[in-house]
């Protein structure tokens, strides 16, 4: 069997030397782990969009897959360095927030002190080299969490993205938005069915499930202008936007072959509404 | 034997999780397969740019290798997804002629329609994700053609860039250019020999071979500026550009330590010739 | 036994087809040896942060790495192409001065020049493709640097960045700043003990070893403005700026969430210096 896969997610960008340093010590200890960049593009210290990110992608890697994450504005003062073990895979990084959408009543966290998984070289300022690129191999060998320290608990929260039902409306927020423009945003996950009704499962707190028929959803923007769905890009009049359940079953914004950010203007953390409802929904207005 | 690599082609940014959600579907079918990154920077939808890059980098890789190509501004549309198999690889993408340049009488494709070979997860608007990355990944551990769907003929065709014999002219365009700032042209193949005589061999179109002497050849701008042709960077004077047959066998037109698209403005799809009737050169004006 | 690394430097960027060209020829040479990116982000023709970016990286790649380095400006003129054993690695590149932190008396260097490690496309402007990948690719497959051609001595040097003793000063330069501002400089290394006592123990040139109270040494700007050292980006006050030993051992210029490159606009090349003549330093000034 080949070693699990090594993701490497970090803001350190592509110009310095930081991202190789990492693989270089992760070869030093795991010489055939396969490693995949996530990405090293996320804005210096943003633990959202990093959270947002591991969310988004872990369930396509393999089982027992590593995700070794430096984003990590507290380096060097008391914050733990953490060892996480959720949804049948490993996550290694900071406990700041950075595995917020990850945790769960399953998962189980341990501290990376045990410096026979650390580096020969020590810092104060690149612990992504000394503790969690060696502690990323090491699991990706084999280790397992309770060999590199004792059980952590309580681990930091980010605030949660908005997703709540307010009267007949389910509210959310923009979350972010991908190169093409498009507004990723918290109303989710739906799940398209053959019939055109989309199941709405809740993939934050405790909404109720409920379905909704494809052709009665409408987006509601900040300003009450309304975003029907339709179901891919080139359904989208020229110069216009409109709503689609996005490839993780969120709700996005977009338009056609143009930037539905930039033409609607949406900021992370504004607020969209859907209207739950209309005819043809079963979901009951309490 | 190693697998042969996957190369992956996309205008997906690294911003984003996308190459990676498809480098993890990939690692989920095929872990051993090594995973090479062409480029992602292509400008949203620049379907030529990602032709004309295909074009330049194939031959490079060894036989078998799988090109995983997501440039697909239709998708979610009736739009095509093939898998192409020309030149002793094997290319993956949608038929919106991505593979202008690379189609010949011997190349063969077949339709992406058997779901055996698709994600369990299925999107309108992710094809990269749903259907290209695992066929990637599903070639690359032995899957044929015929095993992905049906036989599809006429792919589309992108408009062929500008290269004819025009009188004593060789008429070419502008293709693109470089981070350094070097021009690539539509002018060529050509092939130097050791006694300073270029041979041409037209990589588009039926033009005659023909051979012209290194030292005769100009390639003549849009305003009727003639640029000599020099052997490497180092040979243009400050502040002045040439012509050089570059890596591709094309000409390109460059300055030294310095950009010749900005120094002279030239943009895509402008004209170049040569003029073909000099002394020294055996091509016969008709 | 698992190939050795092949480790890619180059000032290509990442959106032209040059890096994948060289990792494709690299793949048929040596399908198994795993390439990692260093970064290919260094400004066109800058050697000297090429040779810094080395000299940071190296050593935490496992012995037998290949180091492939393509920052060329006078590709297709006289200059060497050459095969450098160093710190029991191989680094593969151009004798411009891109090795001048690695060479020392132990280190050897052999001319590229045999023609069977190289590639069968020839061109006078990328040797990337057409000498020093296929080196790299042969070197991690086990070539020797005798058997690619003959021996070298006095290759080009750079001009060293400054690190001197003046009287009661240790004298420096900046040498760079990464994505967060950091500006690294060339004071170091220093070598943290647990006593609050740093070690010095010079990078370059032969300043004789002291060693320094932490709680002593301050870094005095061009104007004249002392900063102290602290431990961690997290212990500078806000706004401000401060020194640490960074993890390379060499003095950095930091603030804390904000960039010191922005805020004290200190540009590569400025005079730093140190006050060695302290009280629990163990210096004496000559």
């Amino acid at each position: 069997m080949p070693h699990p896969p090594i993701v490497i997610l970090t803001d350190f960008g592509e110009a310095d030397p930081f991202v190789a340093i990492m693989k270089g010590v992760i070869a030093q200890i795991s010489p055939r782990a396969q490693q995949i960049d996530l990405t090293h593009q996320v804005d210096p210290g943003d633990i959202q969009r990093g959270a947002l990110l591991l969310w988004q992608a872990y369930s396509h890697f393999p089982e027992a897959s590593v995700f070794l994450t430096v984003i990590d504005p507290g380096v060097g003062t008391d914050r733990k360095a953490i060892c996480l073990e959720a949804h049948d895979r490993i996550f290694i990084g900071p406990d700041n927030g950075i595995f917020s959408y990850l945790t769960s009543p399953e998962s189980k966290a341990w501290q990376l002190t045990n410096t026979r998984y650390q580096y020969h070289a020590q810092s104060a300022t690149f612990h992504g080299r000394d503790i969690f690129a060696p502690a990323a191999a090491h699991a990706a060998a084999g280790i397992k969490g309770p060999e590199f320290g004792s059980q952590v608990s309580d681990l930091v929260q980010l605030p949660r993205p908005t997703l709540k039902q307010q009267g007949e409306f389910l509210v959310g927020e923009v979350l972010t938005h991908d190169r093409f423009g498009n507004v990723l945003t918290s109303l989710g996950r739906f799940n398209k069915t053959s019939s055109g009704i989309l199941k709405f499962n809740a993939w934050l707190g405790s909404i109720p499930h409920f379905e909704i028929a494809a052709s009665d959803l409408q987006v509601i923007l900040p300003g009450g202008e309304k975003l029907p769905l339709i179901n891919t890009f080139a359904d989208v009049k020229k110069n216009s936007c409109a709503a689609v359940v996005g490839s993780t079953g969120l709700i996005e914004i977009v338009s056609n072959q143009a930037s539905a950010a930039e033409i609607l203007g949406l900021k992370r953390g504004e607020r969209l509404r859907i209207r739950l409802a209309n005819k043809g929904s079963s979901f009951q207005s309490p």
